[in-house]
């Protein structure tokens, strides 16, 4: 019988992250200057990001090496395991072959160290001694925590008031790292002052929280601004995984017929998936499948459009399937998937159908959850398990049609800080939104007018 | 550089448990009978385990053959890695080697999936389909919900009251794997409405859920008892973990000077050193050091006796190092090293002294802790975390003398459920407990007279 989990030692670690930008199908529009439409210049973010970071996020360097300071933290946790899914495929009866690359292993449970680590190291590099950033559900913040112990930087996280309430675990997982966690709208900023101002009660939102964190960070000498998702050099650090499980599968003698991601702001899902891209664009037949929720379907329902990357307008002007930056999603669980747009990476390779999209309501995403932990045992986080829906799905048409396809799920992060909502679903409370179109038209009032690039 | 990690593949996995018993430097003392003070017959326990684990139980074989069926779900996440603390030793400046042996990969977060995956699969074997058990702060009700699942068996767990309130978190992780969580004393047993007719609004206690998880399994034909601890088919199922570690020292080429764990019943911590006691008694230079908290010192205060093992009195008397069963003791955060006495296995070699006792406060173990969690990055359980305290002191001990001597730590699981404890000690409301002679020998009146056997 072939192994349950494929490991690699260390010496397999991939050296170098894998930049897409030079082999797209199509160029990635610039991210504009919204007073002017015109593109925007590295030399416009330095106030927010050190030097080497901005300058990864604009390179056409196929490789970027990774520095030795980073690999010895990588490896506290990575190489990560990729598991053939047994027990799943038994429960399930199918004759398709199911594996997931394991990033749940990290100290903060998900992919988001692999970025949060590099982003350190590159501010401490340039001198920097403290990062602000914000957070919804504290996944975010909690591994820019760990990272910021890891190299001696103070770390700011401005943390969603309804989720500093409701989430209490979180926001002790950045302390228990050092971590400063900030309810937010706070008296520390204006953005924040002006908020409480209208509404002393105001429960939040990422928007302001970004604001927060932008608005220090641009106006403190020692400080900069780090962010969990959406920016290429995000995506670039997260390609560890990806290429990890390039090495792991041709152990395993396997090339994927369908691997399955879930997509917030896009970087587990890049990370996992780009190395594959440039298989398929070479004419090998992979389906390259992103998951998100129908109560924030961007990639299923939005348009590709130049929009804010903040409701507060404060950002650069990006070209993404956006569903309006003034679009407020229904309290779903999957805290890590409500974002009003997706990374301009993934959302050219949607729009240039090298990925698809699917989108799942959360009670048969909860469905699955449970399927998989009664079955794999491990407990997957409710974004992660969107993945794991429609890897079922597929399952089972396979069942169906007999095929045997190699089916590859990104499992982006434990559960076990989500526990509440597997609470709510096991009690038959959790709510399924599917979402109004005058919803989506309204919000979309928002997006600004853009000529043709 | 070393590897930081060393993984073994699926096939280097043990094949069989490895039983201490025949290889013990003095014979192990027999359970008795409380009635009539003689040796209990195996068939006494029949009513409450499957035949195949009370035959463990006195096996004499040095060896015990994994079956496949168990075999396959272990893989589910073991082989366990080895890690080696670079980032600790870097934070300490000390020559110490410093390895752990991490069981908190498995989906329940500890080395009690080991267990509770042989228990349920013995049981199915012999057609039980039904298992009752206790949980205190609910790690073994997790593991053994979890393991419900695999084999498709009906758990039903009484968690201590006071911890289903307080703790729910670990209620919602049984839960989410299928195990019935009820709050104990409840009106489901005699002994729970005996204790409710008296107290209505009493919190409970592990004794408490104890008697109610017997006698319901005693007096039902469907249902069999399952324990997390003490015995000895469970510690048999832990060495898993040693074994595996053995090899893996072997591969980084080191011997141990040091191994250490954390003991509450005892099984992980036999588990991952009984198979390196041998090499002890063969004239190998091991230091073999057993950590608990000062609130509950079993091993490094208490006399070796024979007592009940639960406050009820149901069960067979065994000699341990027990504080009496009556011990209540105080409400420290490791609520997995909160009982009155230890597996006699463990209790019979530290009478021997093979095996040697340190205890420890919780604030430096927390300390030893946030130590930790800042340079390993990972978040220890806090009964892990008196294995790292003993560590950590070792380590700065070699620094002073130069010493480079080999520690290996029994990482035993993580602390994810566990913030709320982490948030009282950087708060600084966690309670120190110097324990009271009088309080010890005020519950050593409870130990029963037995003549020397």
């Amino acid at each position: 019988m072939a192994d349950t989990k494929i490991f690699l030692s260390e010496s397999e670690m991939p050296q170098a992250w894998y930049n897409i930008n030079p082999d797209l199908p199509a160029p990635l529009m610039p991210p504009l200057n919204p007073a002017t439409n015109e593109p925007l210049g590295p030399e416009a973010l330095a106030p927010l990001f050190p030097m080497a970071l901005i300058m990864q996020e604009v390179s056409m360097e196929p490789w970027i090496e990774i520095p030795d300071d980073i690999m010895r933290i990588y490896k506290l946790w990575r190489p990560s395991p990729l598991h053939r899914a047994f027990a799943l495929e038994e429960e399930l009866g199918t004759p398709a072959r199911i594996y997931y690359k394991n990033e749940s292993v990290s100290p903060a449970g998900s992919h988001k160290p692999n970025t949060a680590v590099a982003q350190a190291y590159y501010n401490k590099q340039e001198g920097v001694n403290r990062i602000t950033t914000e957070t919804g559900a504290g996944q975010w913040g909690s591994a820019l925590s760990l990272a910021g112990a890891l190299f001696d930087i103070e770390i700011r996280v401005y943390m969603v008031r309804i989720s500093y309430d409701q989430k209490p675990y979180r926001r002790l997982l950045m302390q228990t790292w050092g971590g400063e966690c900030i309810p937010s709208p706070s008296d520390l900023t204006n953005a924040g002052r002006t908020i409480l101002a209208n509404d002393p009660d105001s429960p939040g939102s990422l928007g302001i929280a970004i604001s927060e964190a932008v608005e220090e960070a641009a106006g403190r000498e020692d400080t900069k601004y780090s962010l969990g998702s959406v920016l290429n050099h995000v995506l670039l650090h997260q390609t560890v995984t990806g290429l990890e499980l390039k090495k792991q599968l041709a152990i395993a003698g396997e090339k994927p017929d369908m691997m399955i991601g879930c997509v917030g702001g896009g970087s587990n899902f890049a990370g996992f998936c780009f190395p594959f891209v440039k298989d398929k664009l070479d004419g090998q037949d992979i389906q390259i499948i992103a998951t998100e929720p129908t109560a924030c379907p961007t990639l299923t329902r939005a348009p590709y459009r130049y929009d804010f990357g903040d409701n507060a307008q404060m950002t650069p002007l990006l070209k993404m399937h956006t569903l309006g930056h003034s679009f407020v999603p229904p309290p779903i669980h999957a805290g890590g998937l409500r974002y009003h747009g997706d990374a301009p990476l993934v959302s050219l390779l949607v729009s240039q159908k090298v990925i698809e999209a699917h989108a799942f309501h959360q009670n048969e995403v909860f469905e699955a959850a449970i399927t998989w932990a009664r079955s794999e045992g491990h407990l997957p986080a409710p974004e992660t398990a969107h993945a794991i829906r429609a890897a079922i799905d597929e399952a089972l048409k396979c069942k169906e049609t007999g095929e045997e396809k190699c089916i590859v799920i990104a499992y982006s992060g434990h559960g076990h800080f989500d526990l509440a909502s597997y609470d709510a679903y096991l009690s038959g409370n959790l709510i399924d939104y599917p979402l109004p179109q005058e919803m989506i038209d309204e919000a979309m009032k928002s997006v600004p007018e853009v000529p043709e690039q």
